[in-house]
């Protein structure tokens, strides 16, 4: 019942390797999909981990792309921990390359409302964002070439009982100062903000704002980690930029999607496949398989508002009627968001 | 607290629709993988659930292809189930056309060692395998045009301390009575079969023999339930009976792939992808990033016996000394089985 | 990378042991709470697993009692399986007697509304309920001891907008010819019945009517298995059918509990443990850890309306304001019913 | 499809609540058994979280116990975080009291080997350990009324080929400078360290020594974590001090107690149920259900080698021969060791 070796008997199941979790998304030709969370804290603001472990978390849940964004304002462990604000980067950067995970710098402007918080990423030095002038703070991130988005517009904290766009964001919009909006914040998201980015053409974000380790997020089991997924021409920094400000990005939280209504057709037709018809009848009815072959889930509903979910790798059979060949099926995808109450629309052909 | 229905109150969350579990395997261009199993027992010989079962298993679990194969000589509850074999495969194949799954009409000829027991598919009439001699019965498979294997040739009960290619078999082999070996049943495997397969081009088989319900066998949750991955022009019977008289199967059980030394290389090179190198040093030392994007573990071992697991849809980071790009890594896919005792070899290119 | 043996290698975690799951029930002084699943399917009927299976799935989920209640009407495998119908006891008893599981003989009477379906249960010769009369039926099963409950009143196929107590229930209740109804059955339940359990004295009773295999209702992983409570002197049968005919039976479904004040109360009691307050404040403010150390989970709603759950097997910390040594706080129990929009009212004395 | 507030919609699902997973331990009369985790880090030494977090941690994994045990020697981000290693302490009691969680004050003098790393916990200046002559160090935590204990004595990293009890620590033990050893640490433990501590009378301590957030020690979803069983008169700090000071400890890792013989045998029979044999055959063959009802696995091994596994929270079938009442079958319990090559022995008595 011993271990031959008496001083000492590891215990592999205890703590084994963790490789890293790859999140499988459909394949679009000529692009690479970027999976980013651009707001994160650490302990050198109201995080309660140190910046290396967030590279690590986003290298075991499938990211490739991070920004550490702690408040520039508000640094309740000022008294332990203080100095620079790039310290953070600094810190976690040989992490990152270690792991291949692109990391961003970034800072998290935090004010009352409006404007409430802003995040700038892509800067160059955290440090020049603190100005008692939020609109110095925003101007001096935009001439270090910031991707500016504003977070959570709907926290009740801020807006109680409303989610209203205000004159303020308008100003900072027309001046270039805002270039995307949180539609999804931690665990709540914001149906509003989605007319919002459509019609005013601003990047549709979502992100974790996770303070704690992020294992205690345990929407984990029944879904992903928020997420940005940002369609690059490579995983590189600067394509994920260029693409970012390019509105090449769409927001993943929850079982959803939300984006514009382009990139989300070609990211539905990319990942399902449909199969050939079978179990063909006299009287026109016949089956189709339709399987799923990534990890976004998909909900269709038909026409008669009958719904078929799709997990993520996983298939169903669908009845149809009247099939011929080439039978065009139209459909409603509820879980894919191109505005507020606007679901995305598509049609299956039929082989 | 209580519902507004009175009368009836769905608990969703106890019954959900159960989605196929789609398996993720590589893509073999001009391919279709096929994951068939090919020996399941039912009530109508020693198994104990009804024929339709099995094709609502393999429906859930991924499956394409199964066949039931019931014992001929071994029916215990023929005291309450009497009558044809055939009765099994004609109440299965509506369930099975309904779900889109190939049925193949099968039975198990269940005889003392040598020659133990062998499962012909692909026959017509199972009745007219009940035969006194074993010899004639399976000619009575042949002349129907069947595929015939010798199910768990190791099994304990039938070869205590040995597992040995008997001269019986030897001579079937030679009448073309054998096309095929179970290297693994239910949760066991025979090492000394690989090499029968590879010397004597006999193809590679895995199967569950499950007799109870299937998620009774709860490796599920650890690997996948063990299965015959054919490799077939398109996913039809015919396709399908042709690629396995060409010997294009490839067994896949706990977490192995066992088969011929061609299709094991196509299969790898199909699921792994190789990143860029990053994170390269003055010193020549670089990060590769292997992603593995199907359900098929990979275990890569290098020339210094490092081993690197890469799990079911994931990735890790492998540290490489002296890079240029063109540099050939050999590994030794020591989850990759070609023979007894020998392993699949490989070598990867870096970019 | 070979294992030693190369004849046959075991692959244990495949196919590994399967302890059973016990279930943690309260300790209640002078009596045994019995686990048991009364209304159960075979191929016999129209269920789709050999009798022996019920047993082992019972044994695996942690029932002490089940009983197996083919229909005596509806048998649409007749044509494969016929004969009398006590065959499905004496197939499944050794298999009971195995794993000191109680089976009890049973029989469902399977009619149109009104009476529906009822289930006679502690019956000695099933073939005797077979006859054209349910009335004479139901006396036969009477004459026989048996204990008869009202199966699946809402069930919608027989009472599609309704839950009605037709006469003929009133009639047959006054026979005593219904001792109980099933509250709950698969994955719904029927919030009236719980009035009429309470107002007539009826046995509440929750039952799985499985006809598949059990691990395909997935409900498992959520939740246990639909289960009645029998709270007898001790763990036999006789035990069991004195309890249930003394009502002292409750309904464990979805997380829920239903059944007589007198008996929840107790349950409940036993179940939590109320810690010593702790960071007792000047302000009157404290802490109390509540902990429930059984499987039922617990929902607690204190005055002003918050909610507290307590999982199966943990703890909570819940804030107490004007602490003091006997302050007594009082909940209402939301997942324990003891009518129809009624639940269990208890007070929690603090140490 | 969309919700009704369009302004926020919360997804519970992805950050429900969590509740505290209590861990279920036998009840032994007179005793509470105190769970804890006595050695762990945080960013003011090597670790990667705030010292808030293990309080949280522990909370959640059922712990009622801990002590961080930052190095008092080894502070590598003291360029980010330095003054009084007081600091932790001050830092996570708020969090310990608002869970009724016990905070222990420690510290970990980190030497080379001899003496290598040892904790000194119940502390009550961590400042006064910062002491060039760990000689010095020690006794300032003996002055303090420290409980102080050998850490990972087979580490590889200070004992690459050995365990050895050098003669420093037969000294540091005759001087009341080591009360116990940790036989168990992070993922390994040191068989030959149990002997030390049944022949010293030395406290038995398993810890998990963590210095990243706990979720990412999976073994979790193996085992529990780590941990230190005292078995104390009641929880509080004052009454799990004497008890550690008594020996009263049982080290619980990967699913192994191991602790002085007299605990184990009350831990064991407090532990498990043995059911009334049923199944009695007159060739005296009988079963019996052994049933066990707490957390602790455990592996019984009967005189002819069989071995029996109860997981937590379940039961097996024992089948028995001879059986009379009274009769005495005496087991080796495989997972509770007593010492580096010697396991509990029992005897079950048959009602």
């Amino acid at each position: 019942m011993i271990a031959q070796n008496l001083n000492v008997v590891k215990e592999p199941k205890v703590f084994p390797d963790q490789p890293r979790r790859e999140i499988r998304m459909p394949q679009l030709e000529g692009y690479e999909i970027i999976k980013g969370d651009f707001h994160l804290h650490t302990v050198f603001s109201d995080g309660s981990v140190w910046p290396t472990v967030r590279v690590q978390e986003a290298w075991r849940d499938g990211l490739d792309a991070i920004a550490i964004s702690d408040h520039v304002e508000y640094r309740p462990k000022r008294e332990f921990l203080s100095g620079s604000l790039n310290q953070v980067h600094d810190i976690a950067l040989p992490e990152a390359e270690k792991h291949g995970i692109i990391l961003v710098k970034a800072a998290e402007i935090t004010r009352r409302m409006p404007p409430g918080h802003l995040n700038a990423i892509f800067i160059t030095d955290a440090d020049e964002l603190e100005n008692e002038s939020w609109q110095e703070a925003l101007e001096a991130a935009q001439k270090q070439g910031a991707f500016i988005f504003w977070n959570h517009p709907g926290w009740q904290a801020q807006q109680p009982d409303t989610c209203i766009w205000f004159d303020v964001h308008e100003t900072l919009y027309r001046q270039g100062l805002i270039h995307g909006v949180e539609v999804y914040n931690f665990d709540e998201w914001y149906p509003v903000a989605l007319d919002w980015c459509r019609d005013k053409n601003l990047a549709f974000i979502a992100n974790s704002d996770i303070h704690e380790p992020v294992p205690y997020m345990p929407g984990y089991s029944n879904y992903f980690r928020p997420m940005t997924l940002v369609i690059a021409s490579e995983k590189t920094e600067q394509a994920m930029k260029e693409a970012m400000f390019n509105r090449q990005t769409v927001a993943f939280f929850a079982g959803k999607l939300a984006g514009p209504q382009q990139w989300l057709e070609k990211l539905f037709h990319a990942s399902l496949v449909i199969g050939k018809p079978f179990n063909v009848k006299p009287d026109g009815s016949a089956s189709v398989t339709l399987t799923n072959l990534t990890d976004i889930p998909i909900t269709l509903q038909n026409e008669q508002g009958r719904t078929f979910r799709l997990e993520a790798l996983s298939a169903l059979v669908m009845p149809v009627e009247n099939y011929r060949k080439g039978l065009e099926l139209p459909f409603l995808i509820t879980n894919f968001y191109i505005g507020t109450d606007q679901n995305l629309k598509i049609s299956l052909s039929l082989h």
